[in-house]
């Protein structure tokens, strides 16, 4: 008998959907713009739209499971809890609704921890049983794989992994709280710390890599430093530097083997990695520490996908 | 037949082993000055000494296992690495040499770390699947249960919690990184804000509380605390904001169910617990995280002795 597992991703922007064998191979896949604004029904409304789509033309009885992710804490049972970006979710059971949509085993988690799985299962990070993925773009986020499983805390709501304190009063986390290696580092803090310096008067080409009318992102500020502006250099080491501070932390409290870094501002490639890599060879506590991998995460833009694939393969084996 | 359990604990002044029944009921106690500028070999006889002192009058078939717990990090063989007070025994794997010596299982590590397991089964985290505990004295360190387990990381080194940068720039650890947890609110770090602040000429009563011709230590500061002192009521409330700080951390990256705190700066007792919780109250990042309890240890200063006994509990029910 043919088997499927159906991965779905829910993001504030899109809904994804994808369908792949057993082995990951991608099938099929469809997604949908959210438009969070219409509430829960509609947003749930067009989960199963999703993934009807990505499963078309397969027998119930021949999918394994189906899996979501979604931003934030998540518990097990698929509610969010605090979705900046998804108002009214709170007291849906995702696993729920969706298990009784489709009538086959449903799995739920926080979109950083299946990034993690993805990684584990599919991507960077297959064979190691000590594992951190990190991903930087609009916030900062991950997932802990501690000796080969997902680590998820008391329900489900551990590994973020972006809100640390790193500087007392520092700048306000998208959270609310000052001074997380969020408000430091994601790609809309490095742009705000440009627009800061240019309105200063700095001397920079990174308004030119604006694009549209828009305003400064973090990825005019990568494109900048790509072409060797010394203000986006500067401020790519910056955020590079506090990353690793953060990561320093993580590798004294979970000792991973491999760290990998994906999301938008990850993509600024060895401008940040060097950074990243140096500030942990240098700040760590004990030389029994320097060993761990950093490296780029793989799976781009279907991490989170891949990762509800490998949450309902994993939670099919274990069962 | 009679099944007795060891437990042993090498720290820098002392040397201390336990014999246990399996339900942790203590039958002998031995202790002797450790005695470290003598070198790896002495030490290493002192450690058989009182092993074999606490197991005096046993058949070694009776013996189901001896665990030793040690400062700092320490691998699963036993290896010590950097052990700031025991030059020497970095190349010494105690666990083999126990074993040899006394030809039955040997377990060895990280004393935060058996402290947490302590805690777990014989203290005051029994039934508590996620556990940290956190040791505040002359240094800050601990153990982490994750889902019932001792997270240990890749090679055993993992939980150095007071390892956290919260201060940038701030004063230098004992590791030699500036700005950790443990160089905020150890005991020491605490008497060093005191001393600063008596030399700046701030008005107190700390200085009559130092015992004998000593200078001021973080007992003088509690003491004086208890007593009213503002000076030291202050200093407390910055060393709790910070193990607050470092606990937020800790459960935004862990989510544990609880926390318990022990060392002797915890003996501050309700003087610091009351700003640590309410730290936490005010800075996670979620309410979700406002549930997480926060208690004093147990077992005092058997602790690693009792978490070395359930080390070896625990490796023999899962052999």
């Amino acid at each position: 008998m043919k088997r499927w597992v159906i991965g779905a991703d829910l993001g504030g922007t899109l809904i994804r959907a994808m369908r792949t064998d057993l082995d990951g191979r991608m099938l099929a896949r469809a997604e949908v713009h959210t438009q969070a604004q219409q509430g829960p029904e509609a947003i749930l409304g067009r989960i199963f739209e999703v993934i009807g789509q990505a499963s078309e033309g397969t027998d119930p009885g021949e999918v394994l499971g189906i899996a979501i992710g979604a931003p934030g804490p998540v518990d097990e049972q698929g509610r969010l809890f605090d979705p900046p970006n998804l108002p009214g979710l709170r007291e849906v059971s995702l696993r729920e609704r969706i298990r009784d949509r489709f009538q086959v085993p449903t799995f739920a988690g926080n979109d950083g921890n299946l990034g993690a799985l993805g990684q584990l299962r599919f991507g960077a990070g297959q064979g190691v049983k000590h594992l951190i993925y990190m991903t930087i773009g609009t916030g900062i986020g991950g997932g802990i794989i501690s000796n080969g499983e997902l680590l998820i805390g008391a329900r489900g709501f551990a590994a973020e992994i972006g809100h640390q304190t790193l500087v007392q009063d520092g700048p306000i986390c998208g959270c609310g709280q000052p001074g997380h290696l969020e408000a430091l580092a994601s790609g809309p803090s490095i742009a705000r710390r440009a627009r800061e310096r240019l309105a200063a008067g700095a001397s920079s080409t990174i308004g030119q890599y604006r694009e549209g009318g828009n305003d400064v992102t973090g990825k005019s500020v990568t494109d900048a430093a790509r072409h060797g502006d010394k203000l986006a250099l500067e401020l790519l080491r910056e955020a590079a530097t506090y990353i690793g501070l953060g990561l320093v932390n993580l590798i004294h409290i979970l000792e991973p083997q491999r760290i990998l870094l994906g999301g938008g501002v990850s993509q600024a490639g060895e401008l940040l990695f060097e950074t990243v890599r140096q500030t942990v060879h240098d700040r760590v506590m004990s030389p029994v520490y320097k060993g761990v991998e950093i490296q780029p995460a793989a799976l781009g833009a279907d991490v989170g996908l891949m990762g509800a694939v490998a949450l309902v393969l994993e939670q099919s084996s274990s069962a």
